[in-house]
């Protein structure tokens, strides 16, 4: 089977992959133009070339193996064709992702920002509002592997651990469950959310003002899944009067956030630039997923971390 | 007996010890002066009363409760009287500190100055030398309460914990623990380096630079303790030309550090206002280690936290 890559693996990995049956093509993402020959490839191992892809010389296409997580780069044209399998990188970011969640909860309980704006300024200044994590009740929308993750390192901080999913079913690691229709009543009494939720046609736009709102003065938010799931007007909206005396926002609805953007000035927030999933590790794990995918196919087993196109993720 | 107490605890506290049969006398830290009876105190409840008050009329004291961990405040001539017994806050502040520890170490991982720095300038720039924890050696200088609170905390993050200690001895958490005359071996392929050592004649100006030079080019260094364990200077001689990817002191030789001190333009640093202690919870534990002291003294029993003269913490 042909196999279009747009990272390089190396030399290595490539005859690995050659030794399993497969004719491997290289070619970079920002190379990719209509010079190549898309006929022929049936398995696309890439993250986002859809943009100088001619879709209808596609016709062989079977597997689109990801490099990312969220998968809304997919063009609906090839998400739609029934013969096309898509694959994610499932868990490929939980660990970085669930680090980066610790740090965060831990930057907005100890006003870390402040801290930082002192530092530069080279002035000594004791603050007395800095908050531990004990007892801290914080709620994750979302109960996949990025909170499991985060929620395994949090379990020695002695905090309550609340999640939220689609039908409050008991995930290990966390406090107690709920389903998501009682998503307001959970965050009334929350130190801090944080969004772990795919993006799918339920999910968009869904943390908005009526959330917002519910969630206590001086709480904190942490959104690290896909920005569209959160109403970024809104939230604009309640953090003009430091409603959240943290917010960490790593994804957004339109990326690159603008250098006008209007988020950037909002106050008491932290804005990053689709960080919290880079890590040494993360080839490594890729790599791994890939080679699980690639596997699969070859031998015609079961194949791990297909997408459920009618679920959405 | 009589008691001295320079914190407010409120009146049910003060009566709750007039119950258990004490005298007490409340005077602000600060209103500390000549015309308090010092002849007549034999409990002294305080941080750092001692610049304003005449020892040679302290001759009836004979307990010195302090709210503080370290106690190099408390002047030589009232450590060094055989009938005076100091108690200190120990474990008072560790779970704080364990915390910030935690924090200190991701935001050292993460890159988090840098990050801060991005969102100021409204700049979207994907970093892609965010490193994870996982399988990272990280070595505490001190097995106390502090080290133990962030080791408990630290476990979820598969990282390596080592403990560096007087004679070695094992400490539950940690993966080994070594005796400090192997300090400079230890730290070689370090991570990261956590000062937790109290003060002591033996500690003072021990972490120079035949310490820091040690360590690895990128690692990443903390200082919770007391700032006298470190010299200063020799930090600043590594760090000028950037050794460390990011140094954390939130405590110095000398405190407040000055506005015009070099250790503030130190590059990839982060220097807080001896802050780590601080918490929401620091008077509730404060006081439960002061009542079970003073229940102790009242029924002659043992007193939890006596500080140890000799050994110096």
């Amino acid at each position: 089977m042909n196999i279009l890559c747009t990272y390089n693996y190396g030399r290595e990995v490539f005859s690995n992959w050659e030794q399993m049956g497969y004719t491997v093509t290289y070619v970079a993402e920002d190379k990719i133009d209509d010079s190549v020959a898309f006929e022929t490839i049936e398995i696309l191992i890439c993250y986002n070339p859809f943009k100088n892809m001619p879709l209808h010389r596609t016709e062989n296409l079977r597997y689109i193996i990801l490099s990312s997580i969220g998968f809304d780069q997919v063009p609906s044209d090839l998400m739609n064709r029934e013969e096309i399998t898509v694959i994610n990188n499932h868990g490929g970011y939980s660990v970085p992702i669930g680090e980066w969640i610790v740090m965060m909860l831990l930057i907005g309980f100890k006003r870390g920002l402040r801290l930082m704006a002192y530092a530069q300024k080279h002035l000594w200044k004791l603050e007395t509002d800095l908050l531990e994590m004990t007892g801290k009740k914080i709620v994750f929308l979302g109960t996949g592997t990025l909170a499991i993750e985060a929620v395994k390192r949090l379990r020695g901080f002695d905090a309550v651990l609340i999640g939220i999913n689609t039908d409050g079913r008991w995930v290990d690691g966390f406090e107690c469950c709920y389903p998501i229709d009682q998503l307001k009543t959970h965050v009334k009494d929350a130190a801090a959310v944080v969004c772990c939720l795919p993006l799918t046609p339920k999910t968009r736009g869904l943390i908005d003002k009526s959330v917002f709102t519910r969630m206590p003065k001086g709480s904190i938010f942490i959104n690290v899944s896909r920005g569209s799931v959160v109403n970024e007007e809104d939230l604009m909206a309640v953090q003009t009067d430091e409603h959240f005396a943290f917010v960490s926002l790593d994804v957004f609805d339109k990326e690159p956030l603008a250098p006008d953007h209007s988020l950037w000035s909002m106050p008491n927030a932290l804005q990053t630039s689709h960080q919290s999933w880079v890590s040494e590790r993360r080839s490594l794990r890729r790599l791994s997923t890939i080679q699980a995918a690639l596997q699969g196919i070859i031998s015609n087993r079961p194949i791990p971390f297909k997408i459920d196109k009618r679920r959405g993720y």
